[in-house]
């Protein structure tokens, strides 16, 4: 195999010995010739932005473009604002028309203007195409280097107009047959020139039933259409059907991989295309609003708390069993707005069967309330000799957990139509009211039983 | 675009009518005619148990494998059990092997043999080939179905030869050049036989230094290959470099799209290919273990809590602000520890920059601890009159952040030494931690100034 972890990991080794030496010979050497692009950023990423900012400098700018590409955009930002106009050309001259506009979108407005009029004119124009269309949609992901033949001409002709190219494309699996007008009227798939009579005409062999995606149309869509049709490419048209460019499966694999990452991180109020490395500044700031509206519920939960201070004061027990009865509400709370989260991302949630889905997860709320409520309460009785305060937690258990399961199942649903991110929104909501109603029941009913 | 949403929910709503109806004819023709099996399974898979199984039982035999191919592992095993040996070789056939592996793989043991047993010896072997390799290899991700060549004949000979297919396999981006042993010696791009001269040898023109995974490679692994070198397949070989198969770009995505759900639904404790129309009987059974290590949790965090009782008893409002700095403390943890499970799965965090990271995070942690001890500090001085409070609620607050900080880093890289995957437990050990630092931090302090 060609790639070898290990061998990567002893590079690394050595790249940060020769570093630390400062034999910035070897460096240049091991960074240039030893790795290739996608492991140079690797390294570049695992590295603190000191030693991240020198290493970098040694990379050749032949180099620097496809290395880019491969950087996170917080990386990427920083890198490309400190080159000069004329030098992000010339890192960026090697890459596609597709990588080269989302490299050059992490540039402010002005900055990328620089770079724009000090580029080749026919490059320009490409990159312009490109980047006319916002960076999610299938506009700004699309190559617009495309082979496009006409209909009318035999596969002999096709053969031969092919063997003039030096090479084709990446992900070359169909060659795109358009009108005079360049509007998009089929596709050839390459393996079929492979197996067919040379003599027959393009119109003849051509699929004319092909996934075409609209320029304008979200990345998120686009990577849909690719998962289910198993697509290597697509052709991206206008309004109007004309040919503007393709998709490969390459950038859409980018796009899948980006979208993970995004769920995760935002769960946590993070950035997705966070520096790992990023200076303790830029990290507190980030971290901070998320702490802020944290901070916000807590102190909803808290007021809520306060109401029963007077209970607390006689009934100290009650504090000791508090965090059992809001956490374990929010455990399965979570575990339905999970599943309804991702029920609703996989298109599987519509009116039609969101009742039956209420209805289960109160069903398997009670059930589960109603067991661990027979377990906290026996462990209540055991720990305070008090039957009433058993009795008081089982029940303060069932309500909330039978309150997660429905708010577990309504906040993502509610969120979905007010177009909220539920993975971004959906957990704090939650855990701040379930927070409040196993306090409150908890505390609420041993105020009414008790006094 | 051939992909219409909107008119896949209006065929969905028309199902919807005929099924409630009693259409059947209408469900028939809707189902086999007017959708694609990825449609169809989407269908099922949005429909509720008891009116998902009247509507497989309309779906075609000769369509039923690829449908059950699109469905999650929950309902492809229901399906599958209820189904006879014959059947399954039936509703299988239409299937690659590498698809009807994996379907096979949800049959019990003595059902799969059953259905190897009625099966044509050719299929069985093949079958057999990729079963024997265990399920989340390249083994058993691969297709045994390649198109091979010598390298001592002429491109000529070579399109000669494939025209003699009716149709290349899919994804087919290369000819995969072996020896007389079937020993993997290069492989010639499709592209590049276009290009070419037909009078070169393949020989003359092939790649030599491709990228083989070993049957034996996990498939994150496999995916990672695949998304660093932009690959469309790749052949799978033997510890003695054999061909055995080719791997494609639609099953990596299949494994990368898993993955990310599975990340997802273990931080919940949920399985990852979970049908979102479960029982109510099988949700709570699989939900409950998750909620009982939950509980053991709480109950844990709850007895730190009793220790100070007295303190409660005394000091109500202590109950009232314990849980901002828990839930602080637990967020603040939570997004280190997002952090710190990214860059480990992306290859960012060694022993070489962990330190680094440790520093940074520490430094985060403390920054925003006294911002926020800050901001609660005079909310509790206004709520409760008290600046000892004030002082002490400030306090506990620092060393929860700092310590969210310190632990949200080393267990993410503890639980990885240990090999267990720290987005499935990390969240439950971190927020266990912290709730009770945060709890003995407020209550031990106020015992200290207080009496």
């Amino acid at each position: 195999m060609s790639h070898h972890p290990d061998k990567f990991q002893t590079r690394l080794e050595r790249l940060a010995e020769a570093l630390d030496s400062g034999a910035m010979d070897q460096v240049r050497r091991l960074l240039n010739r030893g790795l290739a692009p996608v492991d140079v950023a690797r390294v570049l990423e695992s590295t603190p932005p000191r030693e991240r900012e020198l290493l970098w400098e040694q990379v050749d700018i032949a180099a620097q473009g496809e290395v880019l590409q491969y950087l996170n955009e917080d990386i990427q930002g920083t890198f490309l604002t400190h080159m000069d106009a004329p030098r992000v050309v010339e890192a960026t001259e090697p890459l596609d028309n597709d990588d080269a506009a989302d490299l050059l979108q992490q540039l402010p407005y002005a900055r990328l203007q620089e770079v724009l009029d000090v580029m080749p004119v026919e490059r320009r124009a490409r990159l312009e195409a490109v980047l006319s269309y916002p960076e999610d949609t299938a506009g700004g992901l699309m190559d617009t280097n495309t082979v496009t033949i006409r209909a009318d001409v035999s596969l002999e002709v096709v053969l031969r107009y092919l063997r003039r190219h030096k090479r084709l494309p990446e992900s070359t699996d169909n060659l795109l047959v358009v009108s005079r007008r360049f509007e998009l009227i089929g596709a050839l798939p390459i393996n079929r020139i492979l197996v067919s009579d040379p003599s027959v005409t393009v119109r003849e062999v051509m699929d004319t039933d092909i996934v075409t995606i609209n320029a304008l149309t979200h990345e998120d869509e686009v990577a849909s259409v690719f998962e289910r049709q198993d697509l290597i490419s697509a052709p991206v048209i206008s309004l109007d059907n004309r040919l503007l460019g393709r998709i490969t499966i390459d950038d859409v694999v980018d796009v899948i991989r980006e979208n993970a990452a995004q769920t995760m991180m935002n769960m946590g109020g993070l950035e997705d295309e966070e520096d790992t490395f990023a200076p303790v500044l830029r990290t507190s700031r980030r971290r901070a609003v998320w702490l802020g509206i944290n901070l916000l519920a807590a102190t909803v939960v808290s007021i809520a708390i306060g109401f029963f201070e007077d209970t607390i004061q006689q009934i100290a027990a009650l504090a000791v069993l508090m965090p059992i009865v809001s956490s374990m509400g929010g455990i399965a709370g979570s575990q339905t707005l999970t599943v309804l989260i991702r029920g609703i991302s996989l298109g599987h949630v519509s009116g039609a069967n969101v009742r039956w889905l209420l209805v289960r997860e109160l069903m398997a709320g009670t059930l589960n309330g109603l067991v661990w409520a027979v377990v906290v309460a026996v462990m209540a009785i055991a720990r305070f000799q008090d039957y009433l305060l058993g009795g008081i937690i089982a029940m303060a258990m069932v309500i909330n957990l039978m309150v997660a399961a429905l708010i577990g199942t309504l906040i993502p649903i509610a969120l979905k139509k007010l177009a909220i991110d539920p993975a971004l929104s959906g957990g704090v909501l939650l855990t701040t009211i379930t927070d409040i109603v196993g306090f409150v029941a908890l505390l609420g009913l041993a105020t009414i039983f008790y006094f």
